[in-house]
């Protein structure tokens, strides 16, 4: 890939190569129909319901969501209508708004704690149609999930006993290399959980790191890679893929080359974001392994080398960031492109949906 | 500052008290009076024309911005009409734009280089009247700058020199602790520029990590504190204010308490960003010392502690960023409060403006 132009794109801009995405997709979906793994990919990387749109078609079963408004972004006004929001959701006013959602389309959910259950409980109790609950299982990430497979049967039984709400499997969000941990957690607990007369009809995993590890836990029937689409710097560190399989890169401008070995680009941490994911420097430039974006501010990021930098003011670098999926999120838009042509722009439609 | 419920307000949300930015506005404005130092506040921490208003009424001179569409948003609609453009402005787009801002405010920018200087100078060669540029320096920062008073002064006079353009001072962004270097690099370029006729208007630093001790470089007229009118963990752990005078906050709600010591939250790295700024952690829980925020995904905070961390799912917790600038950029709009009362939510009108 190598660095173009772009005369028509004001910087900085995030770049997405439909060319490469479209590659990715088909990739992973290729892997997972071979290994007979739904695939439910992580719509936070790109936030667009175009590219969900283009997973579906490829073959996704549906679509994960991290948070309520970002759910509600994918699916108004698409034909976007399987959404699992892989979050424990709490308070009235999110129970109201989950509610709505699930009168809207088909709606499952995870919970960790008989507190969130009895919440979803409460909020669907007198619903059309109970709500789908799936037991989310630490498998040694230590954010949420219940730590051991006799809680995550504890729960179920809850669950499926909950007014509103019924029973749809297990999830884990594992840590980078915990295939084998998923495998065993997995494999336990739902062996429990059919011991007391339950249906395990979901077990599903994520991450892009581990994505062609997936087959590695059997057990799991469903995968819900994000990166996988666009791919970054901190997966290509991990040998997952390379530069030419990113689809997403920051275009950025030189604004300045106070020395030699020094050139300050237009993109800072409000666009390339602080993210590091164990790397040092702040991205890649494309064509430019000898270069370290060894700082940035806010809207500057600096780029040095030990060789002769050789830019001049107003020539353009594109930069693969550490971490995709934060830098989508930054910008009201993206400009997609293939190859060197520019398509157009496309708003990022849950951008800064957190709630 | 006890942390409150504010049981209207949806999380995760950004808080900002304007009784604590009122006070740290005039706090500062009385410093700058009683040094005969110039305010010209850097909006990039807040991006709220209300604030910017707080802060001219209290007495600054005009307003700082990094990027040409972050002025736009400040100016436009507004009674604000006195920019100075802290940036190196490249490229016939950007030019343009400039150029178009020019005529509608009075504006200031800088440059660093001759390319930029011709760049500013073929946009406003035959504009109504004269663009005033500021020579950018660097005081040790590394970042954009020449790197002497010589090479200051040679630009000064090419600046004075070129059609369309007016030369008026000299600008820096030093490094934290660089108030001495400012000092002398600003006397000898001053005096080196005086020498060849000139008139050095305003000399301008920055950088609210030594805002108290921008009296220590006299020759400084004008000052550009951006983080002062909010504060955040960054300046209190550097001894420069307290927790008490951090104005913005976040709100979040604990989703789940998987561990006696461990408790996640609705907030992560879409709202309180990964800006470290050399901290351990990513920020401070108010009125519990004790917890450390110690791992952020996207849309999940986690805090733990040596003690329980005592929550009950459904709790809410407030946090101070390490870094406020950044995080005033991630959510659409913030809340404004004051003490417990909200009185309302503000579109952050400058969010996302990074052309």
């Amino acid at each position: 890939m190598e660095t173009t132009d772009f005369p028509s794109v004001e910087t900085p801009a995030v770049l997405v190569d439909l060319d490469i995405a479209a590659r990715n997709i088909a990739r992973y979906q290729a892997y997972c129909d071979e290994h007979g793994i739904r695939l439910r990919p992580h719509i936070k990387t790109h936030k667009l319901p175009r590219m969900a749109g283009l997973q579906l078609s490829a073959g996704a079963v549906g679509i994960t969501c991290q948070k309520l408004s970002e759910a509600d972004a994918m699916t108004a006004g698409t034909p976007i209508d399987d959404v699992l929001l892989t979050y424990d959701i709490v308070g009235p006013a999110k129970h109201a708004h989950l509610r709505a959602l699930a009168e809207r389309i088909k709606l499952s959910v995870v919970a960790d704690s008989g507190a969130v259950v009895e919440g979803l409980s409460a909020a669907m109790r007198d619903g059309r149609q109970p709500l789908t609950v799936l037991v989310e299982c630490d498998t040694g990430a230590h954010r949420c999930g219940v730590a051991t497979p006799e809680a995550a049967a504890e729960l179920a039984l809850r669950i499926d006993g909950a007014p509103g709400l019924r029973f749809g499997g297990l999830m884990t969000y594992p840590p980078v290399g915990g295939t084998g941990a998923v495998q065993a957690f997995m494999t336990r607990a739902k062996s429990l959980i059919e011991s007391l007369g339950l249906a395990v009809e979901t077990i599903t995993s994520g991450g892009s790191p581990d994505m062609w590890r997936a087959h590695e836990a059997p057990v799991v029937t469903e995968y819900r890679p994000g990166t996988y689409v666009y791919n970054d710097r901190s997966l290509v560190e991990r040998g997952i893929c390379g530069f030419d399989d990113c689809a997403l890169s920051v275009l950025a401008t030189v604004v300045s080359v106070p020395d030699p070995h020094r050139a300050i680009i237009d993109a800072g941490s409000k666009v390339l974001t602080s993210d590091l994911l164990g790397l040092h420097g702040h991205g890649h430039v494309l064509g430019r392994p000898d270069i370290a974006v060894d700082q940035l501010s806010e809207e500057h990021g600096r780029l040095v080398s030990e060789r002769p930098v050789g830019f001049a003011v107003g020539d353009k670098v594109r930069i693969v960031p550490n971490h995709a999926c934060v830098v989508s999120n930054m910008l009201d838009e993206v400009v997609l492109v293939r190859g060197e042509a520019v398509i157009g722009k496309e708003p990022v439609a849950a951008r800064g949906k957190v709630w």
